[in-house]
């Protein structure tokens, strides 16, 4: 490997190769003044002339294996060796800032729609990150210890397509990067990590992306304490995520960032796209408060970069600040400039959301000093991002040497670690330790059989971990053995949400796109999922595994009133695709939930959500987990039925005291989850419920939806009202008399809502 | 009416009137020493014996009529009184706070439900505000310059309800208290307006008051700006609100106080109640952040008490110098301790939100030195409240008389008012501005229509004001006759809300729970619902007239993805009670959707949603506002159809595409709004939608619900995917013949859902 001295004449020597090609926005590099100042930019216009492309060829020489900074020799050398070669780094850097630009340019034109604004302007962060700070390696995009970046700032997503092509992932070829934004390219309008090897996680949807970031970094810290030992760094890495004023604005920001605060997640490092723009204009217009203060007032180091667009040095400085700070998230508030170089177009509305156009683009490519054609990158651009993926190959190939050492010396913890984070298996027979109950068992809220069976799995699944936002005590979800997650904690597994309901959604996503194995949950009143809504629907959407524990299920919630009281929040979920509901009646459902929902998280990484009742329910004689994973089944039988009742959660009790009083032959339904129903053999589906036999659901919940399975329905499609909860299903028509008196007249022929508790109105 | 010496003498020889039957927690008054100190909580076993109840006797004799503070002198004299009298009246104050507070244990206790701890520490700052600081009529509780108060910390309602109680609204009487949270009440778990006269607006939904404290102030700053006169200042006006940890939590409360902030806000008045508890325990668990800091970056003044259970002196000052800061909202940080007086639940996550108890609640009592029982209130209490309340009342009068000679000087202004204010009426024939169009005219996306709506509607309607989260060019939301509403324009009505939906849809139901007639809209993409869904069911709830404006209301989204593409979101927002949806197929249908919403936020106060396309739709042969207002009605008619086609925006022209195509005889309905159609007469929707006639509705979105009104489905129940709209449109099968080759499998008896957009899915 040639010394710093040597390299620095082979980039001389080779500085003739392609001379020519390149321009340079930098004034003529010299040793001590190669570096771009802060405010020269309105100097473009001179620089504009062709220019030394020594850095470039260096570079691509690194590539051909004169890599001085592909190195493991540690960051103080890395850095000496970076100082000694300042003005060719900066040149090639400079390039690869304007490769990132161009792509993004030009992507954005050819798709005729699109961001290519904020790359612009992000460009020389992602340089950064991706070129010297991040470690990863393209080949195996999931090796489980690499930096982790999120660009929470979606719409910018070229910035990150470009990236991650720069640095040799397949997944993103530079066919991928023309076919942005066409059907069925790996290149769709925000990032989808379903979509595209590299990406860590769905953004698009503002503020949840910076939401994620904390909680990929409270992944990062649980997993180092649980993990790592004296001489055995198993798990070191940085989240970094990229947000802009959007991010900054919405609730969720608050709500996770504060938390980050809390946590002390020191290595989280969030930079914050200060473009000052966003799509209805300045952000004069909306937005004018001081995120640094705010972020500090929740415990964050901030730091501040001027001129984000050309001061290279400044994020880099920041950056290590960063690193240096390990008890606190850092904020790096880098002022930058919507759409950088388009002399139109820059620090503008006109570059958010529209491309720029051929000419516009001829005009940047002008003004940055930009030889080079549409989807043109010289070979040492990719020569330098290449240095980086190798340095991250060559640290993955260490980490795997260390992982064998501490198989030895660790055998037990290893093998968890194999099974639970490389293999993501669960253990053999694991749903063993789920409860069994009998209809002696006394009966109780299905929240207290969850808790039960959050405490069954918590032994056994040490990777199992999750909390509730401020409502424990009511959603039973604390578990035993086991502390809480906090700052001096890390490797306990209880997390104390606070009441932030969409950033803990957002965080639990995290916690299992993270591919570490880890299986979370997060639990609130069924009724406040609306608060994280979109959160539930990102899970489904982008493949995480979270299971979204819920109680406090219906009008059974009782005084609290229409407030707390969901009506149209479970149907509402079950329109959510690939989200799965579960409404378990008794014991034994609740502990097939569970079962369920573990399973589809840690296998197919896909999201459950539960809804538990308040009240006592008794158990069911025939429940239990094989049943309740066929998602409906007979819990009164009845071969020949002359009417079917339907009923889930805490109404199949409601159901079976009707069948009682009948004399007709009544089948009696449980139905725990739609969605597991619908997915079974249509010779079953028939052979439960039989065309032509008349058939009354039962839910205290809007009926909308029912038909599918029911001829007749019993419902609530009013608000509720403040009251016990007992009283509340009475009023509105939750009593086996009325039940009893619904199923006559459906009998009779009558289909439709036949009580939608409007009865209840007072 | 009695000078300040006067009264002193009265209340001396008053005093044994019915002394004996008072104790006192204050130390043995003195004229110099009378105001409770800071810090001597740990000394009240001490004070448990009776002391002089001078003050106590005289409110009562104040209620008498010999109230010197009744006055209509002004502030500065009001003060002069006070200080003079300033023993009698702590001694009264003391009373009037542990009678709020005592009134809150007890009806919880009774009602063994509730959350008692909140208003026992918060009781002093509701004591200000009812007994001292707020102008309110008991008996007219709309007069339209009230002072507003919102406790956003609803769980505490005991707090307002004991208020209003004692502020002698009828709404709550001491029966009304002793029904807390049963079947009926007008005192409902949280505080809900659509219950209880003098109640604002409908919290518990943690954050959501504060935000709509925002808005009720955001209304003030825009009638003040567009009504007031020199010498005639018609609106002037405070709006208060107490929040406490939670809602400091939640992100909307970030959302919506940096918007506060942003505007300036100076009448805004939010008390922070520090108690450090929340359900899980102490706020070190989750909570660590510097909430004044933070509001200090938002552009707020930041107050902070000490002593909050004690020190009404210092709550005082803080509301003095809040009122004193015209240009900024003020956030007064209470530190307050929940549960303040029970010896053993105090500080602690027991006082949080269950009873007491007997025990618990005697040892209070003793603990505060109080020696009434249960409910009960003297009356110098009563009458303490009394004199705030003859004051408001005679405000009121004060303002008729303003107003009256208003009408004089400003006849057109004052018309405008009566009618749009005091009213609530539209103009007469005030849809005759909406737009009628015919096919002739140039299709255009239902977005563009809906500008064009907004912009015919704007210089019809003063009290039509709003704006979107961010999106103005994208929704098309921008009012041209008016410009922004801002901290230096609140006259003007385009609200620049930011990217904070769910801030935005708090404050919007504020604007019309104020109810001072406006009518407000706000605006996002339909996905983005999702991130204020708790606000729209809220407005549901508790009938606020919001209209929700949404655009890009499919997968022909395009490009953005399935992140940005609604696909259970319209179907999801039908379920939710007592809101309607609207979806127009064109010009007219929108214009019918407008005129439906517009009328149903003025005359009934309930909201609407609507959705409308990005991408350009012809106009419908006889589409009319008055078919819209049908809920749903023929396009292509056909008066013995074999089949019947119904199709929702977008759709509805695939309908008409698909039955030029075929042979049978074909009706096809548009059905704008599913909510309307189902309240029609029976005659119309058999005559519609004949039984017996297979049926196929298309829409670009989940199926789930249809079978309401088709026999067979086309849908989309997977997730869509980023390409052009048309590409996603024709790939997911929304084509004329995809619909006609799954109406031809309807014709021959298929049920359910036949075309599910799986076969989109690459």
């Amino acid at each position: 490997m040639p010394s710093t001295r040597q390299r620095n004449t082979v980039l001389a020597t080779a500085a003739t190769v392609s001379a020519g090609a390149l321009t340079f926005v930098a004034p003529p590099s010299t040793p001590s003044a190669a570096r771009i100042e802060p405010g020269v930019a309105t100097g473009y216009a001179a620089a504009s002339q062709p220019q030394s492309s020594a850095g470039a060829v260096g570079a691509a020489m690194l590539a051909a294996g004169c890599a001085a900074r592909v190195t493991t020799k540690g960051k103080g050398q890395r850095k000496a060796v970076k100082v000694a070669a300042v003005s060719t780094d900066t040149e090639v850097e400079t390039d690869c800032i304007n490769s990132i630009r161009f792509l993004a340019v030009d992507a954005v034109n050819k798709a005729n729609s699109g961001h290519p604004g904020a790359p612009m302007g992000q460009a020389p962060i992602g340089y950064l990150l991706f070129a010297e700070e991040m470690a990863y390696n393209p080949t195996d995009p999931t090796w489980v210890n690499r930096d982790r970046f999120v660009l929470s700032s979606g719409h910018g997503c070229m910035l990150q397509y470009s990236l991650l092509h720069l640095a040799g992932y397949d997944s993103v070829a530079m066919d991928d990067l023309k076919q942005f934004r066409q059907w069925g390219s790996k290149t769709p309008g925000h990032p989808e990590n379903f979509e595209t090897a590299g990406i860590e996680v769905t953004t698009g949807p503002l503020g949840m992306g910076i939401s994620n970031a904390v909680g990929l970094a409270a992944a990062e810290a649980h997993m180092a304490a649980a993990y790592n030992k004296p001489d055995f760094t198993l798990i070191d890495h940085y989240t970094y995520t990229i947000a802009g004023d959007g991010c900054m604005q919405e609730g969720i920001s608050h709500e996770a960032c504060a938390y980050a605060g809390h946590l002390g997640l020191g290595k989280l490092i969030a930079f914050y796209d200060d473009n000052g723009i966003t799509i209805d204009g300045h952000t004069d217009l909306s937005f004018t408060e001081d995120v640094g203060k705010r972020f500090e007032a929740y415990g964050w180091q901030v730091l501040v970069v001027e001129k984000g667009d050309e001061d290279v040095g400044a994020i880099r400085k920041a950056i290590a600040d960063a690193k240096a700070c390990t008890d606190k998230p850092t904020l790096i508030k880098v002022k930058t400039t919507i759409g950088f170089g388009s002399p139109n177009k820059a620090d503008s509305h006109d570059a958010h959301g529209a491309p720029l156009g051929a000419d516009e683009a001829e005009a940047t490519r002008k003004q940055l000093g930009w030889s080079y054609g549409e989807f043109e990158v010289p070979d040492h651009v990719y020569a330098a991002f290449k240095k980086q993926a190798d340095a991250g190959k060559e640290k993955q190939a260490e980490w795997d040497k260390l992982f064998a050492a501490y198989k030895e010396k660790e055998p037990e913890l290893a093998a968890q670690f194999e099974r639970a984070v490389l293999n993501r298996k669960l253990p053999d027979n694991w749903e063993e330790c789920l409860p069994k109950l009998t209809p002696e068992d006394k009966g109780k809220a299905t929240r207290l059989h969850s808790q039960d069976c959050l405490n069954a799995i918590a032994p056994v699944l040490p990777e199992f971990m999750g909390g509730s936002a401020d409502l424990a005590p009511s959603n039973m979800t604390l578990m035993k053995c086991t502390g809480d997650f906090l700052k001096d904690s890390y490797c306990e597994r209880n997390f104390r949400f606070g009441i932030r309901e969409f950033g803990m959604g957002a965080v639990c996503n995290a916690l299992s796109l993270d591919k570490t194995g880890i299986i979370p949950y997060c639990a609130t009143f069924t009724i406040f999922t609306d608060y994280m809504r979109s959160a539930i629907r990102i899970a489904a959407l982008s493949q995480a595994g979270t299971i979204f524990v819920t109680t406090h299920d219906s009008i059974a919630v009782g005084e609290d009133g229409p407030t707390h009281q969901p009506i149209e929040t479970i149907p509402s979920l079950r329109l959510i695709p690939d989200l799965t509901v579960m409404r378990p009646a008794d014991g034994n459902e609740t502990a097939g939930a569970y079962k369920y929902a573990v399973e589809r998280s840690k296998y197919e990484s896909r999201p459950t959500m539960m809804a538990f009742s308040r009240q006592a329910l008794p158990n069911i004689p025939n429940s239990s987990i094989e049943n309740t994973l066929k998602g409906a089944y007979e819990v009164v039988e009845c071969e020949d039925p002359e009417i079917i009742l339907i009923g889930t959660g805490s109404e199949v009790h409601v159901c079976i005291d009707a069948a009682k009083d009948m004399d007709q032959k009544v089948r009696v339904v449980s139905m725990p989850s739609v969605e597991v129903f619908r997915s079974q053999p249509d010779s079953y589906k028939e052979s439960l419920l039989p065309k032509g036999v008349p058939a009354l659901s039962v839910e205290a919940a809007v009926t909308t939806g029912w038909g599918e399975f029911s001829t007749a329905q019993v419902g609530i499609n009013v608000f509720g009202a403040s009251a016990p909860g007992g009283t509340c299903l009475e009023k509105f028509g939750f009593t086996a008399a009325n039940v009893k008196e619904c199923a006559e007249r459906c009998l009779k022929g009558e289909t439709g809502c036949l009580s939608d508790g409007s009865q209840g109105k007072h």
